[in-house]
């Protein structure tokens, strides 16, 4: 195997959940990011008017900004470069000023003036997060109105509930992929708060702004983190948080609640298509390497993935949370970066394999029949037994749902059931409670 | 070691961080929630003119009604007896409906009508939560006191702030404890937020309230939930949730966050309370069975300890959310119960012991002064270095700052720095930056 | 609720995977080990002749020793007020010692001589662990002699073999059970292994046995710990073990392993328990509170409760060994306790349902032969494109797997198939490869 | 920031921790693992004298066969493109078969033969995770000869031994190293057996090896896994192991536990490097974007962020292995390959930062001293209580104990003390215990 050091290390071979859907958090966007952060700390300087604007723009230009909740382009910087140069230090920020200053060297005074690495590198990840999140937003609502338009075309299909595995009662198609959609949307609006709170981070080398106090006054220093957030269009921050770290967990949190409802989704498309259910069918099966027959749920297999795999890096961001010790601490700030990258990456991944699964999904209205019929009426025992407890005692109802034939003849039998009308008493369609409210309403709220 | 099996399983021995801050969630607190639930929803048909209103207040005296979010008293079961009927059926509800019909015969027909097991076990969690929750709310506002008043006291007490565990700039006691007091205020809204949120669950057994439909009629059956959650004093639920765990996945987050801000603070008061450092030290320190000079930072330590155990409490709440399969899930909700109950018991202890902590905590200026002075003035090298190096380079700069000795002498021995203000500029306090402010504007927020 | 702090807190109500399995590891429990820990301690000074024998016989009989692996008996310390006067020093040992003397003021001098409370608790909780592993190890046996014989008695019982949740090839209920034994074979082998390696702790206040040594000079404290270790029946140290935690994190690492291979049983019977698959039952299923027809798998699913919450235990114990900072840690030793504890309840609590649900499990040979057949013959496509694609080509064969019908008459109507045995080409026992070895071998391997 | 989705993930921009140290687990090495499974197989076959020799050499000289226990290598199959084609079957196995036959296609009958995509992806993952474990243990072992060095040369040099953050009493910087030293030959001792007991993995499609079986016959098909496993160097399955993921988190737990292990000699170094303490310092510290004189500890931070985000990989690794339904799984097996990869990226970068760390490792004994010193005499309370407490009473040794002046003099005035070599007792040196003998028994092990 190679040990050559700059061959790629990861480019999806092995997390097919999320290859080919993580370019917002790559490390070429990382970089993009931590040069706008750069960037946009001369810009704002000179929006508080203590450094030219010219030179801002002259900056700009260079380093290839693109405005607000964009990284920069064109910059020329290397990320494997940088990556390797960036161990030394513990971060890449600071051979990356290094780098800037030698690009732009008439801005070299104005570059990275006031900060610590950790601003910067803080607010590219905000910045790359806070892309992510709208990629993963947008195909939050692809799947939630695609499960909407389900649960509103199968809103009476009538089906088996299951709990515990067992046939329970009847439910309805449209109830069950409602309940997705509430789900998704719950965790929409959730990612979209947290998004909405990301703040750029600045506060120099221990949180309190002292080089740009000295600096600039303390009236000006006061205002540059505001002006700093604004150039880049994330929120301005209360006060420094180097050691609070509430917008990454409550962001992460925000994240592993969206893996979450996707991962319902999946494990029950995963297990309605399985070979004896049949009620559900992925749009576009995988195939098999031996088997020529299957067609694979992979969208699920692959959101399933996911949903195992998210929990676990919301611990990581936690722990960092709950370590931060000193003004900046001795590794859990470290252990946050790959930490969140993987979930917004997992989270990309998951919500474009929802898009996919949801547009693509397949009713199967016959197996969902069939299944509704297979326990010869129990599915609606609870039905019967406050109709015949009353008529026959439990004992006797008990000894009526025994075994397994079909319990209409049964019921006609019995002397104490004449003049009920068995059929409709049987009839699933006529157990479903409120499901059609409990879909009709998900229109309404959306 | 005994096998008697009514043996109490959990006094706290093992769990100094949380004994004697948990009787909110114990056994039989969740008994009471139980009992409390089939109460509320027996008083709920009432509520809806369904059940007979003299009924419900005959349930409501026989089984210990004490209004919204209470448990019910005297009602006479025990938990023990329940825990270990529960065993067979996989929950506790379904001998306890059998309890309950005992010991109010005549309203046998009305207890647990038309519910679910799942229904009133989710219910009494929420309930069992929301109390919690207001006990740890009511912590993290003493301890949001005391540290903005521990703030105010050390405004402008010059400290050394440190960057991976070494001496950086400086900053000051208050902006410490500023910085403290803001996450822990976070995490209360969120935990209120979350807290408030809480809905009762009433789905019947499959989430569609067919029995109650089939019995009331679908608008009566409609207004059952929120009728059930207004007597319990819990939120109305938009739909049944049996399988949409986000109300205790957003309060295991609250939850995690609460006990992360809380951990920071133990950390840094772990930190400081080095014998080397000194700077900060607990009311009451603990003793040691060995070596009678110790005073160790208990609270400090068993907070720290809960820090390290709650995210992955919050791991076993998301795993059973993205796990819920079906209508009601194989395995996934069952794990979801002692992982609340323990995150829950967790946050109670550490946000208790906080109060503790944070009432009781001394700073010890003179210790604070001595480190500040420890680097013989490198503490403001960032500052000097704005200063000198235009006057002496950059590497004889470094020079300069080489080794251990006091600055002062060396600063002023160098003909370019004549004229300097050199006792100023090596003055901690006047490189403190924005801390005043960071201080001041959380005052302005509280 | 109840706001008693005496009030027993957990009793199992909300945990009924572990509910009356895990009277090894309650409070009273560890209360009878920690006197044994002191009792011992007292020996191991007696037997290496250096405290009075007759006193140690005393200290023994008075506390009620049990010999090595027990704890002691009849010593009269109340758990409840132990757990309370644990908080303050933040570990139950110093009040403990303090009553321990009380009772045997004779041998004040004697007990806990040379200790720190790090050596008792830790020495408590291997013992407490060391009795309930060979609890599981008993439970893991009949496990493993249930699945055997099953793997037996099925040993050609063809069945479906699913992958992806599709209907694969052929494989016999035999190889199913046989990799289930398998895996809780390897569980137990490792489980044994940690066990036997658990290690007595006696290092005194930092590691060194100063106190010892200075007492008894080196060459007595340095035999100290083994004669120590030797009482209790456990393993002698190399060295002490303050915050080299390996020996709780091997052991963790085991017991996540055991309710792993038991997930996996549980995971399998609960998915082939499906209403529409129907090939197993528990031996005695679970009722419902709603719904009188149901069986549900609730061992399965007790099992699969459990088998979501261990790991996250293990994270506990990892990071209380990785950040077991200084001579004696600042929390992660603290937050270890309970995860240990809540780890061997859930072990003790998986393998006791594993045992019942192994030992109950129903095959229904018919639900088995007719999902083998669900597919028409495609069950065994992977074998009829071995033989068809080289006479009708690639195409023509997917051509022939399309759609739902019976595989026979089609492959019959081909012309190319002529003189082909179609029958046995399409039965599923004639495609089970080396299932029969696989069984056989788990035979000789027993 | 771009879009391209053929950017590289990740270089390790954002893992210092781990960057340029995990070109062994690289999507490179990966595909040519997984080549070297597909030309194992044939190998295989040719080596039971089904296939023919000169073809199996052909394919082999074609795809870049090594030899065992190493990836092929000038195969030109493309990583980008692999990862990309494996998304829509959900891996990349499928994929390559296709190029595989297309590059040696005289030899297509023979590539993939009886295999199922996980036979190939497991086995190629194995070796994989075989040559980093082997990479790991030597940086272990260089480490543990450092840390052994280490605690020679410092087996006299005493130092404050410090408890929950407390100076408790002296114990000696070669006692901390053996301890360290200790945890370090335990994790690689682990380590070596999960890497010698990592199988091979080939059942077909179902665990059976029925393909396999139809084509050569029992006897042959039983042989083929242990050729297989022979061509490649690694062990023979005992049977599939599809859904016994033992081999994967028996080898996560090892690389845990090897992670935990450095964890805390990362974070005693990083407590003992504080400004105030100063008793150990890294040879090469990292500088600081901001302030010039700091000298961050960085491996120690580098290798604490290794350690807090290690254990949760292991729980996704068990969460896997415990959920493995079927006969091959819905979504937990696509979970383990990232989270194995990860794993062991970490635990390569944490050993090699370990390497560095204890090469360059410096002890300050005067700082040493100094600490031991500053309590006056309070580190030897233990043993003065057992002095003086006889002599002057509990409650006057606590007296004497209490403030912060120096013992000696203190001691000298008591009536009672009149005759004690004051001066002895007070030596920390002499109050070490068993200190050296726990060094020179590591020697002795080693």
């Amino acid at each position: 195997m190679p040990s050559d050091p700059t061959a790629p290390f990861d480019l999806g071979l092995l997390s097919p959940a999320t290859a080919g859907h993580d370019a917002e958090v790559s490390d070429d966007a990382v970089v993009d990011a931590l040069v706008a952060a750069e960037v946009a700390l001369v810009r704002a300087h000179a929006a508080l008017g203590v450094a030219d604007t010219a030179l801002a723009d002259e900056v700009s230009r260079t380093l290839g900004w693109q405005g607000p909740l964009t990284g920069c382009r064109g910059h020329g910087v290397d990320a494997a470069s940088l990556a390797a140069a960036g161990v030394a230090d513990g971060n890449p920020v600071i051979p990356l000023v290094g780098l800037l200053k030698e690009r732009v060297p008439e801005a070299a005074a104005w570059l990275h003036r006031g900060a610590t690495s950790q601003d910067v590198l803080d607010t590219a990840l905000v910045l790359v997060a806070h892309r992510a999140v709208s990629r993963i937003a947008d195909s939050l609502r692809e799947t939630d109105a695609a499960l909407t338009s389900l649960a509103r075309t199968h809103r009476d299909t009538v089906a088996a509930a299951r709990t515990l595995t067992q046939h329970a009662v009847p439910t309805t198609v449209g109830v069950r992929a409602a309940g997705w959609a509430r789900a998704v949307r719950r965790a929409l609006a959730r990612l979209e708060a947290a998004q909405a709170a990301l703040p750029a981070q600045l506060g120099g080398a221990a949180g309190t702004l002292a080089s740009s106090a000295d600096d600039l006054g303390q009236e000006t220093a006061a205002a540059l983190p505001t002006a700093f957030a604004r150039e880049l269009g994330l929120a301005a921050p209360d006060a420094p948080w180097h050691t609070r770290r509430w917008p990454v967990t409550e962001l992460g949190d925000a994240l592993v609640q969206t893996v979450d409802a996707l991962g319902v989704v999946a494990a029950d498309v995963a297990a309605l298509s399985r070979t004896e259910v049949g009620e559900l069918a992925e749009g576009a099966g995988g195939g098999s390497s031996a088997m020529p027959q299957k067609r694979n749920p992979v969208d699920s297999v692959l959101i399933r993935s996911a949903a195992l795999r998210a929990p676990q890096l919301g611990v990581t961001l936690h722990l960092a949370s709950a370590l931060a010790v000193d003004e900046r601490p001795d590794g859990a700030w470290h252990a946050e970066w790959p930490a969140l990258r993987e979930l917004l990456r997992i989270a990309l991944g998951a919500s474009a394999h929802a898009v996919r699964l949801t547009a693509g999904l397949r009713v199967d209205p016959d197996a969902v029949e069939r299944n509704l019929r297979l326990t010869g009426g129990r599915i609606v025992a609870e039905r019967l037994g406050r109709v015949l407890v009353p008529l026959i005692g439990r004992e006797r109802f008990a000894e009526l749902l025994a075994g397994d034939g079909e319990l209409g003849p049964r019921i006609r039998a019995l002397p104490e059931a004449a003049g009920l009308d068995v059929e409709g008493l049987l009839d699933p369609a006529a157990y479903t409670g409120l499901a059609g409210r409990i879909v009709d309403s998900l229109e309404e709220q959306s």
